[in-house]
């Protein structure tokens, strides 16, 4: 299906490119569309492709050497995925599928890599997003270097991306007790204790979806082992 | 003191810039000389600069929650280092120390960010660069997630940069039994007894500074779960 000149004003990468650059582009484009849960790119594909979500939403999922799968990280529509194969010229280093029926317009990785390199903006853009995954990684090489379960939980939930909201900070949409437990490499039913003891102590609790922080220095005082975790 | 424009063809990343940019780049850059342990950049530093090793040798360090220092990776003569903080203009996520003495090029960051972001060879050599740490950072987040140290070992051993001498595999310049307690999260003594089971075994020789994989197989197939580790 081609893709629209229209469309792709929707893509933020591409904001910076000037208007007489669009048709030709979106004619190097092709749509394609995905079920709930289907593969939209495979770790050992060698396809280099820089994805574009139109509707719906992604996610990149890695499993752990015992199978468990790991969600990394959300694609939301108007973003871009697949930087870091089009860069280096090799295979994904996740999967992404669709968590959501999708939408994603493509466009291959040739013309891809010389529209970053030529646009100074396009270039510093991606930069900018290696960089983060760069400082991600070393954020949870941190965490997972900590040998007790309590202490990796509140250096995770400092790491959750948060809001202020009414004087009190918030983690947003929390990831499940399952998905933090493979996160910080313990057991779901670790996590799930971990969090009784910090309700009952009234460090966080539960606003609907968000976890509110009562307590962020005790937090901080945990995770940076100036502090020993509550009792049960 | 200034930097002429001889040694700036030194510097690898320089190499694609044609040969008109190189006095007006030279006569923006400062040389300084840095004594073997001394700070070459603080992590807590905001001076963004892009560094070049003229002689000497640095390495990137970072300390553990409990106080440890981690060694990173070294930069050699002609390398460059602080990139990360030039692209997103966050402090570093690293100290860089002189591992011998020292001599820096240093390019403030504006210039650098300009140099980089306007001449697409090196915007696609600092990209592969980032690329490279985020594969890197993925593959130490899947060996920390490792239950058993033995099998973090091994995987850490496959990791490391190797090369083909007479048929056999090699790593040279193993870091020592403490670095690697260090980077698989593990104590030094069970280093020292996994070292002594795979020599035992013949999974490994030490041939001077490197380490001969004798059965490579045999490690990855520890690595991956499918055989457990030999006893002692």
């Amino acid at each position: 299906m081609p893709v629209s000149v229209q469309l792709l004003h929707q893509f933020t990468l591409l904001r910076p490119l000037p208007q007489e650059l669009l048709a030709p582009l979106s004619a190097r484009m092709g749509l394609r569309e995905f079920a709930r849960r289907a593969v939209v790119v495979s770790k050992d594909s060698a396809a280099q492709e820089l994805g574009f979500l139109v509707e719906g939403r992604l996610q990149g999922v890695d499993f752990t050497v015992d199978g468990r799968s790991v969600g990394l990280y959300f694609v939301e529509p108007g973003d871009y995925f697949g930087e870091l194969s089009l860069v280096d010229g090799k295979p994904p280093s996740e999967h992404v599928v669709a968590a959501a029926k999708s939408t994603v317009a493509f466009l291959d990785g040739a013309a891809a890599r010389e529209l970053i390199l030529t646009h100074p903006p396009l270039a510093q853009e991606v930069m900018t997003r290696l960089a983060a995954r760069v400082r991600a990684g070393a954020a949870q090489r941190t965490l997972l270097s900590l040998p007790n379960p309590f202490q990796r939980l509140c250096v995770l939930l400092l790491q959750l991306p948060q809001r202020n909201v009414q004087g009190h900070l918030e983690v947003d949409q929390a990831p499940t007790h399952q998905e933090m437990a493979i996160m910080i490499n313990a057991s779901r039913e670790t996590v799930t204790r971990a969090f009784q003891v910090l309700f009952t102590h009234k460090v966080l609790v539960r606003e609907g979806n968000a976890l509110r922080l009562l307590q962020p220095d005790r937090l901080r005082d945990i995770a940076e082992g100036r502090a020993d975790p509550p009792r049960a």
